[in-house]
């Protein structure tokens, strides 16, 4: 027998080379490190419609993002991801050089590999291969609508340049989307296990409590504002903010910092600063919370109390993509590449999903997150190719119930 | 009638030119600025043995300091102070310039005037008139005692090299002091309306509570320090340490700073600290107290909180002048030349008698304190000389009692 020489395109795609690739692009945030580079080549050799999108703004790193769209259609389904990583630290305490891509028994290491670089060559991969199922005809007016990727290079640090004003850009163009697949590291302990429908709210405050300055051998004279903080923050932390519903957790304050500087031991100073973050669900909006907060501190504080309350302009509002039709095609999606019906959770931090819930319904699913931001972050190459399926089984699902 | 020269020897000295003089030095801690230089020159040619002592360390400014003595045997009289300054801040907000010694209204303006330069000119006038008045006695057979100066260029710094350590040099010499008036400004609204008897002691400690750092997101997974820090806090608060005596006011301790040091709002710290100082009564030895701090903390932490406490290596205990023949001549002296009786106490913040008390009793008393540190430091000329009468009435007295 003589072996046929396969069509390029209708080759699959393979999700672990494209990974290795994106490792090997040294993307520290806001770097962009040739890894947008390399998928708009690949998308636009498929037949994908590019656009390298470079975002400024003040006080902020220029932060260069990609939109690739297949098709001209709707229903639009958007997979969104980011190639931005966390700085690898000190590279000599990793097993394998953290951009090298090395894979080891099974398993594929570097920045990146989980969070989330694997996310994106997974589904990448699954929208070549839809692409090269329908390559053959020039006009697509075959195709059940489009699939599109958005791409950003500032998820990973202050996210002002990248998803949030990508998805303006494309409001401000018409371009719409219908649903989204957000490629996070959702899986908690094996793939599949987790799919995020939702995710709390972020509230930040910094509580300011006022004195007067003096020597501690005339503490009469003085105003020391430490005991005074030291009552606010246990009011803070006195009564849970509420119990939790179907869909999330129970609101949870935590305060990350007190903030004095006093360097002397013989002066009470002055003012004393806290500052902390809240994590809610939807039984509250930023302000009702807000407003909350300031009644509990006014409670403690009485007359004695002199304080400031200030809460930080960036917060988000809890969201959550109710359990419904598209929930439901990617939870089966899910199920029948891993076996396993995930969990539909709203817990952890933030991601941008927060922005893209503003514009349609978004579900958060990928591999599993335990190694990301660490040391010889990795992932076994066979949940790569899982995750692959699971993403062409999305596509396949969504256009069977919402194309045209 | 034709006036008649007065022998200089016979003038009164002026505590008042005595003081501008120092004043016009710029001796900002730890700088001599020709202060002692100047008392010195004026000492030794009044007949005093004087002896320039620079006094060094490791970690802290070399400093100059000065003993002077007038008479070979005891008992002697000693008196005790410091001619460096704080700084003056921006000369600007001054209303005469901090080094000049300005007069006006009947008041000497200029940063040392009251703490404690004044002090210091008012004891150095009664002196020399003391001298004056035995000078022509060559061999100081007839001097029922000595009286001595101790001044150090090393109070409002580190007061290392100062005090602590010229009595050690005196002591090595077997240089003995038998009382000590220091003439710290003790008053507190009018001349001779308290003098202190003895101060309360000082313990600094570090507290630091232990948690494991996380993400906001995921609190299960990491330890917050904060509310266990907010909680031993409390704590220390939460009982008064005592109720006073006779002589002292009640133990206060003051959280001075609290630090934790997060600029993230979504990172859970590491570990929390606080520092705090405590100025304890006679009920209490260091000892004894910090053995107390750390009862109450591992009462308040149970298994819950993990901490560490820490004290600082220089603390002052408490000492107490009893009452007696010394502290009642003294306060007869101010009396007799204010017309107040004083009230005894124990007060404020720490000062050289710290030190002195191990050497022999001692006794302070001085300007009226309010304008110490501040702008525009300044005292009434007027105060200034009944201060000389103060200290010339004391050594009256103090040769009267115990004079050979």
């Amino acid at each position: 027998m003589s072996a046929t020489p396969s069509v390029v395109s209708a080759a699959p795609a393979d999700p672990v080379d494209i990974l290795r690739t994106l490792i090997r692009c040294p993307s520290v945030t806001p770097a962009e490190g040739g890894a947008l580079a390399y998928l708009d080549a690949v998308l636009s050799n498929a037949g994908f419609a590019t656009h390298r999108v470079t975002l400024t703004g003040p006080d902020t790193p220029d932060v260069e993002n990609l939109y690739a769209r297949f098709g001209t259609r709707g229903p639009n389904l958007c997979f969104a991801g980011h190639t931005d990583v966390v700085p690898p630290g000190d590279a000599a305490h990793w097993r394998f050089p953290p951009f090298e891509g090395a894979i080891h028994e099974g398993v594929i290491y570097g920045r990146g590999a989980v969070d989330m670089k694997g996310g994106v060559a997974a589904f990448i991969a699954a929208g070549l291969d839809f692409a090269g199922a329908h390559g053959h005809d020039p006009d697509h007016a075959e195709l059940p609508g489009s699939i599109s990727f958005l791409l950003t290079g500032d998820e990973e640090g202050p996210a002002i340049n990248g998803t949030e004003k990508l998805l303006r850009w494309l409001a401000d163009r018409d371009e719409r989307i219908d649903h989204c697949v957000l490629g996070e590291p959702t899986s908690r302990a094996t793939l599949g296990d987790m799919v995020k429908i939702g995710r709390r709210g972020s509230l930040s405050g910094t509580l300011t409590v006022h004195g007067r300055q003096g020597h501690v051998g005339y503490p009469h004279l003085a105003e020391n504002p430490i005991p005074g903080m030291v009552k606010l923050l246990a009011a803070l932390k006195a009564e849970p903010l509420d119990g939790g519903n179907a869909h999330f957790q129970a609101s949870n304050l935590e305060i990350v910092s007190v903030d004095v500087g006093n360097p002397a031991f013989n002066v009470i100073p002055a003012e004393a600063r806290a500052r902390f973050n809240i994590r809610f669900n939807d039984l509250w909006t930023p302000d009702t919370l807000a407003a909350e907060i300031e009644r509990r501190l006014r409670a403690a504080a009485g007359n004695e109390v002199r304080f400031t309350l200030a809460f930080e302009a960036r917060s988000s509002d809890s969201f959550l993509t109710a359990p419904g039709e598209f929930v439901d095609l990617v939870v089966e999606a899910i199920a029948a590449a891993t076996g396993r019906r995930p969990e539909l959770s709203t817990t952890g931090g933030t991601s941008d999903a927060r922005f893209i819930k503003d514009h349609c319904p978004v579900v958060e699913f990928g591999l599993v997150g335990t190694s990301m931001h660490a040391v010889d972050e990795s992932t076994p190459v066979g949940e790569v190719a899982a995750l692959t399926r699971v993403y062409a089984g999305v596509i396949a699902r969504y256009f069977a119930l919402f194309g045209r």
